[in-house]
């Protein structure tokens, strides 16, 4: 069993960037943060990203609107970011407050600058196999972490367990494409599947986004598969200090033996995520530099 | 074995269109039909559609620009057809001249007319589960043809072979959809798929749309399977007058006596193209009239 280590592939990444940025004449590019209110996981989520951009070179702009403000006056917010030259890419953390809606917050966001991916034309752009738009941050980061440790999907069944929007359709359509790396066979799973196992044990490449904690088990997993694991799940612990641990949509312990490849949680896909934002924050300076 | 009747399930859904129009009051629904040059199949197609919509009560705009017409010209006769406030629908007829961009031109069409719904953005909304685009006629003719004849992909493997972008992708996504009828689970084969007949044999339901003439055969599909039979494919016939007859993607003599339920080739997935058209053209109406 190989250990798929995402910090040390997020560092390699982030070190091309910095190379990459630092090449770059005049402006450099810039990413605007933009925080509702002070949810203490987006506090650090977006603190994280603010410390990467700035070890690679890209300008971030924090963004604080209060807790308070109204879906126009974000709106605003975001059509002046739209349209503001020296911006190239514009993140809006999730969670939204519950008065704000999320769908067409992310909507309003420029597609040109979406370097989060979950524009509707950009969502298209992949189903198209267009490379022009921008690969939302956390499928992107899993077909990172396949090429770079080797996983070809040509003639690989891949089976994705959930369909959600943000991670388990899109890494179907990429792991889809008639791409170098690509070429996969693919299976989507979720909840509503009727013989899960079954389908889960065909896998060659297993890419587990359920959102529920270690609910791959041992019994699901073919020896020698490649599992990758999405989930971040809290589970009580009494014996850690904050009364949790982080683990991930595998279980771990049983899984790991069978497996060729396996990625851990938490250092697994999640570091990759902010690695891919940065990406996505060049490409679209590029793209709209003409570069 | 079940025959589904795709001849009769239009005209049941033409009959339906047909009341639904006669009951708007002053301007009809209007569909603009774009055929560049005189390829005959085109020919064929689109005046099957203007019969089609005469008798549902849809207006038609017959456009036949010659087959030297430039690519500007033709983005700036698109251009005219999406200001057009009494334009509800645009259909460019498929295949285009070699010198004319096919996917930019369907770009060219406003997202809000693109009743093939080909557009980018309509795509991302079969991604998104948003109903406020247009799904592609083939696609959502299949749906709509399990759908009336009581196949409901609950707690079904769905097994499609062919990722294109115009049946493959879609379906899969519509297959995979939190709706009632869909919440399938879903895989995707092509021609690249290591041992394709050990999933095809999975399949609740089979849709083959790999383009290729009885591709499908007795071996490859599970007793009492719903097959959907995509392909229309012309095979050498000495015996026919015109030298040719059609043919799906699907092995119909062997199959068809192992299926619970089977589309012939032709009258199967066929006719439901032309329906679905008619259908995206009142909804174009509907959603710009904010009906």
């Amino acid at each position: 069993m190989e250990l798929i280590d995402g910090n040390q592939i997020a560092a390699a990444i982030a070190a091309e960037l910095k190379a990459e940025v630092a090449a770059i004449q005049g402006r450099k590019p810039c990413i605007a943060l933009v925080r509702v209110g002070e949810d203490p996981a987006s506090v650090s989520y977006v603190k994280k990203k603010e410390k990467t951009a700035a070890e690679i070179g890209i300008t971030s702009r924090i963004i604080l609107p209060p807790v308070t403000i109204s879906q126009p006056e974000l709106f605003a917010l975001l059509d002046a970011l739209n349209a503001d030259p020296d911006v190239d890419g514009i993140l809006v953390q999730s969670p939204l407050p519950k008065h704000i809606d999320e769908v067409a917050t992310f909507r309003r966001v420029s597609a040109l600058k979406d370097v989060d991916g979950f524009n509707t034309l950009n969502l298209g752009k992949v189903a198209q196999e267009d490379d022009t738009g921008f690969v939302a941050c956390t499928p992107a980061g899993i077909m990172e972490l396949l090429r770079r440790t080797g996983v070809d999907l040509k003639g690989k069944h891949v089976v994705v367990v959930g369909r959600s929007l943000i991670v388990g359709k899109p890494i179907a359509l990429l792991a889809l494409q008639k791409k170098a790396g690509a070429n996969g066979t693919v299976t989507i799973c979720h909840s509503g599947t009727a013989d899960l196992p079954a389908l889960t044990r065909q896998a060659d490449v297993l890419i587990a986004a359920i959102g529920r904690a270690e609910f791959v088990t041992a019994a699901m997993v073919k020896r020698g598969a490649v599992v990758i694991d999405v989930g971040i799940n809290r589970v009580a612990d009494p014996s850690k200090k904050n009364g949790y641990r982080l683990t991930g949509d595998v279980h771990f312990p049983s899984v790991a033996p069978l497996a060729g490849k396996i990625t851990p949680v938490p250092g697994g896909v999640g570091p990759m995520t902010v690695a891919m934002l940065m990406k996505n924050t060049v490409k679209a300076f590029r793209l709209r530099a003409g570069q």
